[in-house]
């Protein structure tokens, strides 16, 4: 396509960003990288207040003809429906059926309004477990595990529980119909990188309870084929060429 | 409005689910309203995992004539945006901007994804606190508030200056325009009802730090306008009157 618009993605290291460099290279458009470390207390470094108020990643900068000021995007899944409304002109990511482009909308409120929260506080918890001082490591670790038995972890396995099942229920390998939608991007932080990327976090997460790759196979399958989608890969090949690193 | 479609609100008390209830009396919709009240430990009932797997609240069923299942809704951004973009025919919460409606959009995953979950996860620190076993307090109440202190409260204060500024320099008294939007519903539970409903609870979850009456005065002048809009006042008096007691 020729592009007029000029996108740049401001985009942080193990952070929910990667998922719209995946969407920018899936919809093969042009835009401006720029690339972010977290701090050594793995925060969003202060850089990222000048881009947006909040100092989160990803952000999104759309300078287009005609206006005096760029657009500015930010939340992930407003991202994704928002790149997707206006760049997928070829419909590439949009299902022919209405009642699952209705599930692409649903998931992209799901994602991260009811699955990364959970993650999120599993993983403050068991970095807060981790920095407790010497001698109130003990202590810290039955507070949170017992925040996490009670309330976190069964969450988080609920969410899972249901998109196990709604995976096995469905047309085919993604989470909607029988090709790659927004559903999967926004799926791929949580489920691909966090819950399957590194196991032992998880088992950590999770008090060691359960071994997800045996109590969801189906995801597992889901996560293995999202692995090799190739503009994954590409997107991952752009942060090593650009930082020397994997991008997690 | 002649309205072909059955609607069934699964409202659960305390919850994120008012605002739906308010919502379709906006849109001036018929619709049947089933109430749930929590368990005695703070839970939705087991019954709301009849209605949808994650057994949470607010759900919608649509039954629709010549569909032979209904249509299940949740995650309340989602049903916000599917409802008006369904049934608010005249427009009356769609601003007319097309910035402006994307603004609605943004907000719709913001108040889910960036603001709620650090209320949760504070709400979750306070209980842990509540219900620590005797002899324990002390010690709970330590890791939580450390927890919250570094992590939980900086966040939730950096959203709310970042939605005090977003309305200080906005067009109205309203979040996006100068109308009443599916961005001030969706905001109205975790600012309206969270912040400034209870502040003695906001007090204790934010470790005392600051007065958010003081510290927000455009949102709180928000939020005594939006306690006066007719139609949650009369989404609080439907469940008045069915339950004999306050929706809170």
């Amino acid at each position: 396509m020729s592009q007029e618009d000029k996108i740049i993605l401001h985009w942080l290291e193990k952070s929910r960003s990667h998922r719209i460099l995946w969407l920018l290279e899936e919809l093969n458009l042009e835009y401006e990288l720029k690339v972010y470390r977290r701090t050594k207390d793995y925060r969003a470094p202060p850089e990222l207040n000048k881009v947006h108020p909040l100092g989160k990643s990803p952000v999104i900068e759309i300078i287009k003809p005609g206006r005096s000021t760029p657009v500015i995007l930010a939340e992930t899944g407003y991202m994704i429906d928002y790149l997707i409304r206006n760049y997928d002109t070829e419909q590439k990511l949009v299902p022919s059926d209405e009642d699952e482009r209705e599930l692409v909308n649903y998931y992209l409120q799901f994602a991260e309004g009811s699955l990364q929260p959970f993650l999120v506080s599993l993983l403050v918890n068991n970095m807060a477990k981790k920095m407790a001082p010497f001698g109130a490591g003990f202590l810290v670790n039955k507070v949170v595990s017992q925040i996490n038995n009670l309330y976190y972890g069964p969450e988080l396995m609920k969410a899972l529980d249901f998109l196990e099942n709604n995976l096995k229920k469905g047309n085919g390998e993604y989470f909607v119909g029988n090709k790659l939608t927004g559903a999967d991007i926004i799926l791929s932080f949580p489920i691909y990188d966090n819950v399957f990327g590194d196991l032992e976090r998880t088992k950590a997460m999770t008090g060691g309870k359960f071994d997800v790759v045996t109590k969801y196979p189906t995801m597992k399958a889901w996560a293995d084929m999202i692995k090799k989608e190739p503009n994954l890969i590409k997107a991952n090949e752009i942060i090593d060429s650009k930082t020397g690193t994997s991008k997690l």
